[in-house]
């Protein structure tokens, strides 16, 4: 899979992709990502990005045109499944979005930043409007991370058998069952009797029944 | 306002501090945050921090013992309003619980990773568990810098006037209107009249025309 990220800070995304599972999934070869800095491809002697809004108002607006440009440089290379934009008004992000982003095989995440992008960008070369949830940051570059690190952990390969995504929270509509490792007793707070029991069966009953109630507590809207 | 991040991984949140918003919010001394690596507050001799879980099954577990040293460390050399979890089971972030928590003082963010974390230090030391959408991700790192931006972007001070973030979507429960910037005619493209029409008051109420339309579409949740 390719991931093609589109930003104004590409430095603000270093770090999250060069640990962990991510740097990983790169490493095995399952995941590219590449970032592109919009300002490459301004045609203004200021690579200028931004420009005052129209109508007035507080904040900067994205102009359509270094964006236009680089969307188009990539898309003249390969095709694209999906051109996502990241923004506090697209839709909600949630497991089931992820897991079918990640049967995909070439997409372009564009950052917003500042108040805003051009609204011609998102009528003119948008395919899907993205929210990591229901809150404003100070730019797509964090949801971009996030949805890059929900997608590349369910390629094929990238997580082992040991962590493996289909025993995770969401994934069979239950949340997770706590979890304890050792010491058996840490200052008279012991592991539940039944997880020492050696009873595969009845431990298995506990857990999905500790599913079940977090579920029904936490997020009974799983269970519809 | 004080944030202390606890995590395995460190090095994966390096760039997103040190750039944009939460770099001026904490050059301008309105926003410290501290990352602490909790492989350093290990007593065993591997700064082992994760182990098999109790009762079989795949993935590690994060021990309490390490995580423990590390809060009650910090516990000693001041007063937190809230420990946080960031856990996919947690309650689900919006903008409302973004206000409040920036009104806070001192926070410690705990950043969960591999399978989960001992059940034991969710009960004994969690005060808030906090999940940024209903998606897995490979660990709670890249959560603890979605939520310090969300919180960061609201200290008084950190956004000028211009970018004030009381004009964002979800501040008053309506998505944000379309923006348009330079070029007036972009391919053929042109941006609305009414923006250039100079009329601030038919401006305005165009924009709050559309911002509902687009909520009404979008998220029609927010305008019940």
């Amino acid at each position: 899979m390719r991931i093609d990220i589109l930003t104004v800070l590409p430095q603000l995304l270093e770090s999250p992709f060069s640990h962990s599972i991510l740097k990983r999934a790169q490493q095995k070869g399952l995941l590219e990502v590449h970032l592109y800095d919009i300002r490459d491809y301004t045609t203004n002697k200021h690579r200028q990005v931004d420009d005052y809004q129209y109508g007035g108002g507080a904040g900067m607006v994205m102009m359509v045109e270094p964006v236009a440009n680089c969307i188009e440089k990539l898309k003249s290379e390969r095709t694209y499944d999906e051109i996502i934009f990241l923004t506090p008004d697209g839709e909600h992000l949630n497991q089931k979005i992820c897991n079918k982003l990640s049967l995909l095989k070439n997409l372009i995440l564009l950052c917003g930043h500042y108040k805003g992008i051009d609204q011609r960008v998102r009528d003119l070369f948008i395919t899907k409007e993205i929210s990591i949830g229901p809150y404003v940051l100070s730019g797509g570059e964090l949801p971009a991370a996030v949805l890059v690190d929900s997608i590349g952990r369910l390629l094929p390969g990238v997580l082992n058998d040991e962590t493996s995504a289909l025993f995770d929270s969401y994934q069979d509509n239950l949340l997770a069952p706590p979890v304890y490792t050792r010491p058996e007793d840490f200052r008279g707070h012991k592991v539940p009797d039944i997880l020492l029991s050696g009873h595969a069966k009845q431990i298995d009953e506990w857990r999905h029944e500790q599913a079940v109630i977090k579920t029904t507590e936490r997020h009974p809207d799983l269970l519809d």
